[in-house]
Formats: C-alpha cells, structure tokens, sequence
C-alpha cells in the first residue's frame, strides 16, 4: 500500500488525497506537525532532503516529493492528465503557476493567518510582508479568474490535474485573509471542482478502508 | 518560426534559448527590459496574463508560458525528456523543487544584488529579507550537492530538462552573492552541463540564423 506522509492542513498534501480518492487508491496517511519541525527530523530528512510533506513512498521503497510532480505522476495513463503533449504542457504551465505565483502568496498568507497569527500580528515587518502577498495573490486570482470567464475548467474541457493542483488552496482561501466575492468566474469552477466524482473534503482524514 | 518573448539576464529564459540550441531550433528574440514594466503593458499582458517573459509563441499563434512547462513541451519525444514515467516525474520533482526552493531565493538574491542593488541596500528590511533568502538558497545548494555526489545527472543517468531548469540559476550564483566553492559536486555537475552537445552560454543574443 502507498504511504503519503501527510498534513490535513496542507493544500500541497490534499492534492495528493484528493487524486487518490479520485483514483480509488487505497493509501495509509502518517500525519506531520509541519510547525513543530517534524518534518526537519533526521528521520524524516532521510525519506525527502528537502523536509517536506507531502512525501509519497510506494510498496517498492520508492519516494516521490514535491506535490504537482506526484500529481502528474499519479494521473498518468488516466483521465485527469491530457493525452494531447501541448493540453499536458498547458496544465503544467497552470501547476507551475501555482507554485510560483499562488501558492507561494495566497498558501503561505493562509498559514499566516490561520496558523501562526500571534507571531505574524507582533511583527510589523511582517505584517507589511503580509500584506504585499495578499496583493499578489490579489493577483493571482484575478488571472485565474480571466482565464475561467470563457473556459469550464484550466486546460481542455474537462477536469485535470491543474485543476486539482489550483483548487487546494483557492478553495480555502478565505482562510488566508482573501473575499472570493469578486471572483465570480473562480466561485462557479470551486463548483464545479467539487462535484467531481471521488471529490473528498480537505478534512477528510481516513482513507485506508 | 518560434518566437521567443526573452530577457537575456533571466535565468528562466535561457532555460528555453538552452534546451532551443540543444535541439538545434531556430526561434526569433524580442527583448525586454524587466525592470521597467515592459511585461507588464497591456499589449504583453495580451500575449501572458501573467505579465512573465520567457512566453514562447508558436507559428500557429498558440502560447505556452512558465520556463519549465515550455521545457517539458519542448523535450518531449526528444533525449532531454526521460521516457519512463517514474523517472519523468523524477524529473519534474527537480523542476518544482527549482522553482519553489531554488529559484526563489537563489534567482530572486542575484535579481537584488545584481540588477537594482541600490533600491535593496537602502532598505534594512531588504537586506534582512535578503540574508534570510540567501540561508534558504544554500540549503538548496546543499540538496542538490547531496544528490548530486552518487548521480551525475539530476535524474537517469544522463542530462536531461531537470538538469537544464538547475543549471539556469545554479551556474550564475555568485552573482547573487552565493560561494559555489564547498559543494564540489555542484562544480563537478556544472561543468558537465556545460559539454553538453549545442550548449551555449547565459549571454548568447543571436540564434536566428
């Protein structure tokens, strides 16, 4: 059975659920406390270097880090990842967006605010930090939003791992501080998203049955 | 032809004038000027949304964005695209890694230190920011020496797009302050990068004929 070292409050983490629900794989889910450095243990430092979850391992002792890699892994030879080479380029040009101009804003606002506000709130360095990340991800949501006004999902016509990559932490950005109000676009795909078959909430924490 | 809407100082755009020279490609080059909003006008934004060079356009009009999807698309059915699927993903594992670990801190301090250093050594804020990007930028420098100490490439055991994503921003380091000296794998790596058939180098301008 596969082996996800996991954290329900992480959006990276829930992608990995969420396309294994999606694939009915059955996985064992061992839970990290990412702010308390469990994930910086020699122990764990020794499955992914670079100390984070989530870390998926396979019955072979195999690992595959970094979440949109383990997503399109996962969706290979199935229908959440585009046979076309370009549509499978397009949903990874939308994966690495989301890293680089969402996640980075919009994920790390929410942890912020959601689970290290006492912190945030002493330090008016950082709050001013917070403040231009909500402006990017601002930012970011207004190009997603565009892109969703004359298409029903990220790439082709139909559900795929960019959409799954983008709704993890769009669908709890409310928690970083973000009003989805004006995006009027990104509430219909949300949706959409989460009338997927196998579709499981981010709080969904048991999956091995 | 390709065009290539390009930034000669950027990392992410020789990606694509890198893995273009390797597969022997002609493509034009429209220059921008990043520090002064040339990305950001609305006659570019028509072209990327996301207002980022490298944006290649296609002769048949389509777009393809975000250095690494272009990468992807490229090498595709080629020897820089690995073809088994594990090691694929492998590959885009290194690809997210460059792109969330790496470059945001390794790209980002060189982006400070070397274009618009004035602006960062004014402010005390920066200059903090600007440590603390650069202790994140060594631990993966460490990451990748580790890996890089029993693998001669990052992924398989020939060059590959993993391989042309890290070397991007890796081979340019100092001049985002960082010593490449301790990680004598790194060296090592890089100098096979660079014998690489149809290798060229961060500052070649002229590709068209």
């Amino acid at each position: 059975m596969l082996t996800l070292h996991d954290n329900l409050g992480s959006g990276n983490a829930y992608k990995v659920r969420l396309i294994l629900s999606h694939l009915s794989k059955p996985f064992r889910r061992i839970e990290y406390d990412v702010t308390t450095g469990e994930t910086r243990t020699p122990a764990f430092l020794g499955i992914n270097p670079n100390g984070r979850i989530p870390t998926l391992v396979f019955e072979d002792g195999r690992v595959l880090v970094e979440s949109n890699a383990i997503l399109f892994y996962l969706a290979t030879d199935t229908e959440y990842l585009p046979d076309d080479a370009f549509v499978r380029a397009q949903a990874l040009q939308w994966m690495f967006f989301e890293q680089y101009s969402h996640e980075s804003f919009i994920a790390v606002a929410r942890y912020w605010r959601h689970f290290i506000w006492d912190e945030v709130a002493a330090s008016p360095e950082r709050m001013q930090t917070l403040n231009e990340k909500m402006e990017k991800g601002r930012n970011a949501l207004a190009v997603m939003d565009a892109h969703l006004k004359d298409n029903p999902f990220f790439v082709g016509s139909s559900y795929s791992v960019a959409d799954i990559a983008l709704y993890a932490y769009t669908h709890v950005a409310d928690e970083g501080g973000f009003d989805l109000t004006p995006y009027r676009h990104i509430r219909d795909w949300l949706a959409r998203v989460a009338e997927q078959p196998g579709h499981v909430s981010i709080t969904k924490s048991e999956f091995e049955s």
